[in-house]
């Protein structure tokens, strides 16, 4: 028979082409150790939920009286459900045009977009404009329409940190442009040095590559730092002086675990920069339900704001939202519950209040776990966990462990997280599948277990590593970084 | 300033080429003559909760509950929810992990999955495979996944029907294909003549596209045909000789409004072929939770289920569907809720038989209430709605209504639905943005309007219509089809 279309040798090249490592081999082996009855540590994917982060009493009722819309009418109703639930729900339910089960519009409720709009300017100070924020399926589904938005072959290049998170290089590689790495800086806590750029840039260009978007994802995934103002200052003026678009990856802007470098967004260090560079650059800014306290990342809820982007651009994203008619409606109403949360004196706002505090002071404590623990085990160092949620440690690996995995056929870093896989049903990603210098080897893991349990996921993680160490170690010193 | 990324000239060509009609400009005008104050009958998407339909309560109360899981153990649950919602909603947060805000597998959740195969095999009599089932956000997505998936460039060819819905043509801009049409015989109440394929592949071949695959929509939007069991026969014939893959969009198989020509399933008629042709046809059918008796749009769920798909190609679809991590929860759980209905017996039986037959039979009064209503207009035929959610009368529009349209600078049927839209609100959509044959004209319109208000709305149309014919008329006579 000649070939079919869906046979692998006759599929889009770049569909092959996408590498996507949260979900990759190590995922793989894990699922099928967890088939066959071993305990599993998922810390691949920051799934909070997964690893019983317990979702937020409020916005849950509101939703479940959403779905439900006939339990207002029942006169039991408030057994259940407290009043500002009720309310909250009606105020919902009366922006939708026929309940959670009608399409809305492509770009999302308009309600719900001027709640984000509230929100992102009680947040920087400056006003949002609701016409220029879509909501999404999630962050991920809007960095993916505006990347195809942007990307027309491989002469186009977009600038993505290295570590990254894989989205970026899949989402490349799938719409056919060309990634172009700038690193940050593991000595200087993950640090973003402009200097960096312009390599990485005139390295492109040297390539006939035109570099036309930057993307930065603060706090960092999988770096866990967080961009100071001055930083981001320094960026924006590069993209002004380039004329690159920058895509502001904040969904874990609710995730800060210091105070010395309080999140701050790319939007409102561009306003406050004034013109011309603020009226000049094109920033479009990403964020979602699905980390912070909701950590609702099974809803599917995002969305995205554009900023400086001329009105035919718009349109022309409106259109293609379109093809796919509206993003889910119950997580556009998620998304206006985390924007527009409860206030002094709401009935339910003492438990809001306890139950978000608690999960982000637990996280904090977490990341402060989970640092000093990686920071203990031999030929392992660790930046601290500014935000996000996720550490990043190096592994420093003894020659003679990358022989023996070049003897297995893999990866190093895929080999050891592999064998801390078989030892201890910790799954988590080889700093491969981000991204790293040549020859220096990281893992990730989230920093979600609980935090009951963290100390002995922590104690069994240094038992393996430093056998490990022990085992390959010649003893005869090797260079770090 | 050099032009930016996000400047209209410099976007992705394959994005401005998109075409959307069903939110285009008729969708526009009417949403500005709402906020005008002007009542819109919005008969443009096929969305029935938008226009009154209601969802039906045992869904609605098993997601309610697994949004709002605490209530499970609420000693008053019992007076709200009937035990066997609260049995089902138990059933599905147990093959969650970690309720509904956690991501699932990026082919969603096992446990549905399975669900849909059984349902899959009880409808169609053959086995089918949990493995080579993904869960979408709604069909649209698996639509545009799988086009993604084959589309290599502008060399290779899509059949697709003409009249079709817009997310082919859509999708297959974006992606860069060529979408190579095959006219439905409006005369053979929307037919499918295999001799018209062959014509269609030749001529594409003479321009150097090789077509790779072929798409189906039955019951057909916008047209409502029915595919009969001999039609899919020769189709997946067809497929075989050109070694096709047939993409079977089988959304409104519960949207069947006659009883001479049951759906029935691509896959049911392609195992029924025996080998080699079962063997070798490579198919994907989609289905959805937006339409039949559900028609939860807004929730975005959907799956599609491969049959003769390589593993490795399935594999591959599963790496690009883990780069958005998952697709919704809730919606998976209605899915699974769809696929897996009340049995008799079940407490709510009664009451989901009674809903769920109210709302189809309704929509078959209405079927017939508008072909009727087409039919006894001036210079309008229109083919009865065997399936699916729309009519789509052909408007046989007079020279003289033709040269106005030119006169104003817009498409002739454009021109007639504007008119329309102005004089009674109700919101169409023209025919040229489904594809039609040179010099003819259709409109769609969706056959979802409440029952009670059809009456109305029907001779509010057929009032504009006369009239419209009466000025433009000259009594000259000319020709149709
Ligand atoms: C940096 C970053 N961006 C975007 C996303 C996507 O999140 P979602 O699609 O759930 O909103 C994630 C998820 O882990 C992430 O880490
Ligand atoms: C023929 C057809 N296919 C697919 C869809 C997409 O439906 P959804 O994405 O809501 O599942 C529609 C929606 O109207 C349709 O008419």
């Amino acid at each position: 028979m000649a070939p079919k279309a869906l046979d692998y040798d006759s599929l889009n090249e770049n569909v092959k082409k996408v590498q996507y490592a949260v979900r990759g081999e190590l995922y793989l082996r894990a699922s099928e150790l967890q088939k066959e009855g071993k305990k599993i540590i998922f810390t691949n994917v920051g799934n909070p939920h997964a690893l019983g982060q317990k979702p937020l009493t409020f916005p849950r009722q509101v939703i479940a009286l959403c779905q439900a819309p006939f339990l207002l009418d029942d006169p039991n109703v408030g057994l259940l459900f407290p009043a500002d639930a009720i309310a909250r729900a009606k105020h919902y339910l009366a922006m939708t045009s026929g309940g959670l089960g009608a399409y809305s519009d492509s770009r999302g409720m308009p309600g719900v977009r001027k709640e984000v709009a509230n929100f992102i300017e009680r947040r920087d100070g400056y006003p949002s404009d609701p016409e220029v924020i879509f909501l999404t399926d999630g962050a991920s589904k809007g960095v993916m329409q505006i990347l195809n938005t942007i990307i027309r072959g491989e002469g186009d290049g977009v600038l993505v940190p290295v570590p990254q998170y894989p989205l970026y290089s899949a989402a490349i590689s799938l719409f056919g442009g060309s990634l172009v790495p700038y690193y940050l800086e593991e000595t200087a806590n993950w640090g973003l040095d402009v200097n960096q750029l312009r390599q990485s840039v005139a390295q492109a260009h040297s390539k006939g590559i035109t570099v036309r978007a930057m993307v930065i994802i603060n706090p960092g995934n999988p770096t866990g730092q967080c961009l100071s103002e001055a930083n981001l200052r320094e960026i924006l003026h590069y993209c002004y002086q380039e004329n690159l678009v920058l895509l502001g990856d904040e969904v874990y802007q609710q995730n800060i675990y210091q105070d010395e470098r309080p999140f701050i967004s790319a939007r409102k260090v561009l306003m406050g920069m004034g013109p011309p560079v603020s009226k000049e650059v094109q920033l479009v800014s990403f964020h979602t339900v699905s980390k912070g306290y909701f950590g609702e990342c099974g809803q599917r809820g995002g969305y995205f704001e554009m900023t400086n982007i001329p009105p035919k651009t718009v349109d022309e994203i409106y259109k293609v939202a379109s093809v796919s008619l509206s993003p889910n409606v119950p997580a556009q109403i998620f998304m206006g519950l985390m924007v527009n949360p409860l206030k002094p004196g709401d009935l339910s706002y003492e438990q809001f209040i306890r139950e978000s505090k608690g999960i982000i002071e637990s996280l904090r404590r977490r990341a402060r776990m989970m640092t000093d623990g990686f920071n203990s085990c031999k030929n392992v160092i660790c930046n601290f966990t500014e935000g996000a949620m996720y550490s990043f440690p190096q592994i420093r690996l003894p020659p003679k462990a990358i022989e023996a995995a070049k003897k297995a056929g893999k990866v190093p870093d895929v080999f050891y997280c592999l064998k801390l896989l078989e030892a201890t049903g910790i799954s988590t990603v080889p700093g491969s599948g981000f991204g790293q210098k040549e020859g220096v080897f990281h893992l990730r893991t989230t920093i979600l277990p609980a935090e009951e349990e963290m100390p002995e996921i922590m104690s069994s993680f240094k038992k393996f590593n430093d056998e490990f160490m022990e085992q390959y170690d010649d003893h005869s010193g090797y260079s770090r970084l």
